[in-house]
């Protein structure tokens, strides 16, 4: 049986698949380069996760039924992507965004929370994990990471990441990751929503 | 003397110094900056595999013999860079890319295998060593990497890493070596030369 | 009481998170996105020497002084930067990063120093962790790296591992981290200074 770890990357395994594919076709790379940067995506955080927990060589490498997956979905999205509209594709997009962002957030913490770690650095490896797949995915196709031009995504992360400390040590990890995935998808939908905004300073620099 | 890791290693490096090189004169940058592209593209490569399998410091960072072989090699190609029409350097950092991939993938695989690793991890290391340092090349200089773009890249690693696997299992690492190269490079010349389309979608989705 | 390598850990994370603040306020980005540039451009650095020395998890995910000090710094900056001239921010831009370039190659070759690795390691690290961090900083915001572009910037890290090395050898760590530091920043001003200019292949080539 699966436990809590396992789902979470699974789930998190699909919707940056989805998320990472969706932006492959937006930039019109062909089936191949689209599978890639899903796996990519869907692979990133991981990674980077095992790694700097020190699980080497890391989990995700070693499970061939994790491959299959990524390619099912992102050749099954491919596929599909021309049928829908753009306004359903956007919505799309922004929601697998979020549920992965919330997903690696719950999956690194509950790594780095089972390796012993202290607050900070659970929230931080939080942060990097969830971060990573989509930082991936943008700069590997020249756009500007989503972690730096939207509104409090990393942040989300972080945050989700002190609230799995905080249930998982009165309670336990199960909960604990629940709570952060409703967290962290929250926070998401509410800066998206309201399309929060910070201050920008414009300048009498801004013209290098 | 050498061993075979060890000279998949330095053919890899000269092979990835001479494409990082060619891309560096491409792009006008000067010849510091063609030096670092040149080591950056051979070195990722090494430094990534001996991360994933977990020896540490990464091996290529211990041998100042590879660091001069990849200045030396960087510095010849910058100089005999002019005298060469497009068409040839077109070819040259076509063939240097396709030998540094295939080299490449047999060196993470051996390391892998060494480690005794499965089959889907060797294969996915292999496809990840292989792949990383024309994916640090293109992204150093803002181009959209290869592995994106190009029909068949990551997955001529891949297929190379599971034959790899599987020679080596019914016969010996230096077979393995061998034919794994010769997979790879046969994969990326017959992907150029028939110059496999995929399918692409464009859509009504396509102008954002 | 603090150690030399902690304190170059500081010095570092404060001129990283002011270069990198500064860069994304020069792109436009918001609060949020600065400050997430600037833990990204201070962090990347630590991170990456702890990883190459086997140093689980890396010890700058363990301090939340250190994020909360470069979140601090990073706020600081954005705000004064809006009254700030244009020639004296290029000035700040350029000493910030000197400053981080320096302290990062000390903080790396006093790591690996001190894990015992020999003097071609000792450069090579030095070398990759003081330019981790600008790479980093340039590459999310899609610019093509200073160590690509700019005269002996990842050069000057290199030979700061080398001095370093010496130094320690025939020394104390102290005495080397210090002659590292001012040997780094007066290579990168004397280099900036008289604008040293190395050949580019300008071709034939040249317009693909």
């Amino acid at each position: 049986m699966l436990n809590v770890l396992e789902m979470m990357n699974i789930i998190g395994i699909i919707s940056f698949t989805i998320s990472g594919t969706s932006k492959g076709v937006k930039k019109e790379l062909d089936l191949f380069g689209t599978i890639v940067l899903g796996i990519a995506t869907s692979y990133a955080g991981g990674i980077v996760a095992d790694l700097l927990v020190g699980v080497i060589p890391p989990t995700i490498l070693r499970q061939w039924q994790l491959l299959l997956l990524s390619i099912s979905v992102s050749i099954t999205t491919f596929f599909y992507y021309k049928q829908l509209n753009r306004k359903f594709l956007a919505l799309v997009l922004k929601v697998s965004d979020a549920i992965g962002l919330a997903t690696f957030a719950a999956y690194g913490a509950d790594l780095a929370y089972s390796h012993g770690f202290s607050l900070v650095t659970v929230a931080m490896i939080s942060s990097i994990v969830a971060s990573g797949g989509g930082v991936l995915r943008d700069i590997l196709v020249n756009d500007i990471p989503l972690i730096l031009t939207k509104e409090i995504y990393a942040t989300a992360a972080l945050g989700g990441g002190i609230v799995y400390y905080l249930v998982a040590s009165i309670s336990n990890q199960g909960y604990a990751t629940l709570i952060t995935i409703f967290t962290v998808v929250t926070i998401r939908i509410f800066a998206i929503k309201y399309n929060l905004h910070l201050p920008v300073i414009k300048a009498e620099v801004g013209n290098r």
